[in-house]
């Protein structure tokens, strides 16, 4: 039994690093569940970002081993009504709040099993109504860590409140549409365009990229096929087109941000 | 014996995460205390701000399990003749510079013990005069870990040497001033003023906060219950009072820093 | 056995905190050699800074017990043909693309062993040809921490490329030319001039360092020995020359960079 139990907890939140609520959660979770390994994944999310702290949750957390629990707090409506919830996914175990963290690991991986997390049932102390990452989520974290089973953590939840405006692939002809999914620390653009689909769109022909008024031509497997400063498409480690400057930033190049529509094209067809 | 020894130590310092200086301690302490485990509290204080750290270290500090050792190292005086103290507090321990560091934490919590630390008696090597982080304070944390009773570190420390400009509320009839204590990631400010005496200088009444030109009128439990944008009071979650803007940033809407006067007024009460 | 096996990984990388790839590495860690320790050393290193990347290696990773395995990975060269490397130095692990980031490592310690890390040998899966990281190094670091032998990971290597312009302190007679190595986060700069090369020079002579047009006279012990805002010269806790400001920033007043070049005079001797 005791080796089954989960001994690894992750933390994702845009709590910043020069505050102390990081700290404050990872004393709560050492005081209820002795001996796990706590695990940042980040903490500099910008404030509010649900979006890019989903498309990191989807980059990082099923590398960890199977039974591992991520606590992920970016949570604009920390004291209202939203639920809390903890999702078995890919066997592992997410807690968050329902506000569309999970939507890009839901894009590759089936819910398994959803419930809803009730305060009374995890709460050791008076909740502070602004800071559920300390008095909630770290609690049943530390909880499900002793081995608290899903069902008495609250009722089951079958509809995740999905939020994020992730809009699927448009094909229109020779013409493909999608945007800027994350920006990464080196100014690459990840594209919400999966290998596979891409492939299919591609039909063996060459494909352009088009963002805002700059043409991508150059696809390279790795950036060391490209001289320095060449702006280059690539299948990414995560399996998702990027856009890069190789040593050199496609963000600020391009100009592009987050949420920004792109064009991929299909060559030897007509239009310009 | 071995069950009661400390396993957990948290450090808390100003030497940022792009030097070498947080991994130089780690590495003393995991050598010299096989096993621990070490948690990192925040190391993006402003270089020198004690008073951000000593404020950061009442957040998180005592949410951790009881008989964990907290190395804090924001020490403008490193190699002055400032003492190292080793204090115990609600059944944790700090190793820290003798600089204000324990003053917010000392504000709701008792001094249990404390000793000074002798260089001699914990240094196990020539000891760098401007890195007493890692050669000092680091090596004394893994010697606590290991078991080494307060005693044997040095003589018994009576005062403190507090310096912190922790003014009291003070209070002129229906008037009460304080100060910011602290700017948070979100732009939140944590005012000097807890919800007990709040609660007596209110009297029932409502109070609004002034902080320069600007006026606080609306109290809400949490961020939820105010639209975007608003401009709110509360009881936050480390129990001071906080003026912020709703999935916004207080600090730049009033143009607010640590350490300005803040006046709380008591309504119904005659004057502007 | 199972007690010699090395059980501490360290992470040093420019990939920043707001992205998943260091997660993912933890993840990877985590998920191949369970019960292991891994410890950040820095990931704000600017991207693709070999230079900082080395010196913070410098500076931290031989704190570490004996065995420690240090994974490092800043590597503009991902993809093409420079090698990964296993290194022993110092009876500590090193894994690194080899493009410089053991050189100030090595200018103080020998090279023990050291062996091309061959992809076959190590990877568990498809490996991206952008994240190397994730997909070579951290399971070359979990097969180490599992026991595997070093000539298993590939052919031994004799000459690693280094690259770094390291160049050696240059000696006119009364006048000696370095560079600044670094420049940390308190804007003290760290010369490439050590203790006992700078005791020989000097034959026991006062000695001021010139930067720019900035002239360094007052040497001190530590910090705490000059007024605030002073302009001093120290030998640093690293065992480098540091050129600081007191509770200031030597590289905002000097305008200091990374490279800039130094020079050291021996005074009474003639010449201005």
């Amino acid at each position: 039994v005791g080796a089954g139990r989960p001994r690894i907890v992750t933390l994702l939140s845009d709590f910043g690093l020069s505050d102390g609520y990081v700290g404050a959660m990872k004393g709560v979770l050492l005081s209820q569940a002795p001996g796990i390994t706590v695990v940042d994944l980040s903490h500099t999310i910008a404030p509010f970002d649900i979006s890019g702290a989903a498309y990191l949750l989807a980059s990082a957390a099923l590398e960890f081993p199977p039974r591992t629990i991520h606590v992920a707090v970016v949570d604009p409506g920390v004291g209202s009504r939203r639920r809390l919830l903890l999702a078995e996914i890919a066997r592992h175990y997410f807690l968050v709040p329902d506000n569309g963290l999970l939507d890009v690991v839901l894009l590759r991986e089936r819910l398994t099993r959803c419930v809803q997390v009730l305060p009374a049932r995890v709460a050791a102390r008076r909740v502070a109504p602004t800071f559920h990452g300390r008095d909630l989520l770290a609690p049943a974290a530390a909880a499900l860590a002793r081995g608290m089973s899903l069902s008495r953590f609250g009722p089951p939840i079958r509809h995740l409140s999905r939020r994020l405006p992730l809009r699927p692939l448009v094909v229109h002809g020779n013409r493909c549409v999608g945007y800027v999914l994350h920006v990464d620390r080196f100014g690459t653009l990840i594209l919400n365009v999966e290998a596979a689909p891409l492939e299919r769109f591609a039909r063996g022909q060459p494909v352009r990229v088009q963002v805002g008024h700059h043409r991508v031509t150059r696809w390279v497997r790795t950036y060391a096929e490209a001289p320095r400063g060449s702006l280059v498409a690539l299948i990414g480690s995560q399996g998702w087109v990027e856009v890069a400057v190789v040593e050199g930033s496609a963000a600020q190049r391009l100009r592009a941000k987050v949420g920004q529509r792109v064009e991929l094209r299909r060559e030897g067809a007509r239009g310009a």
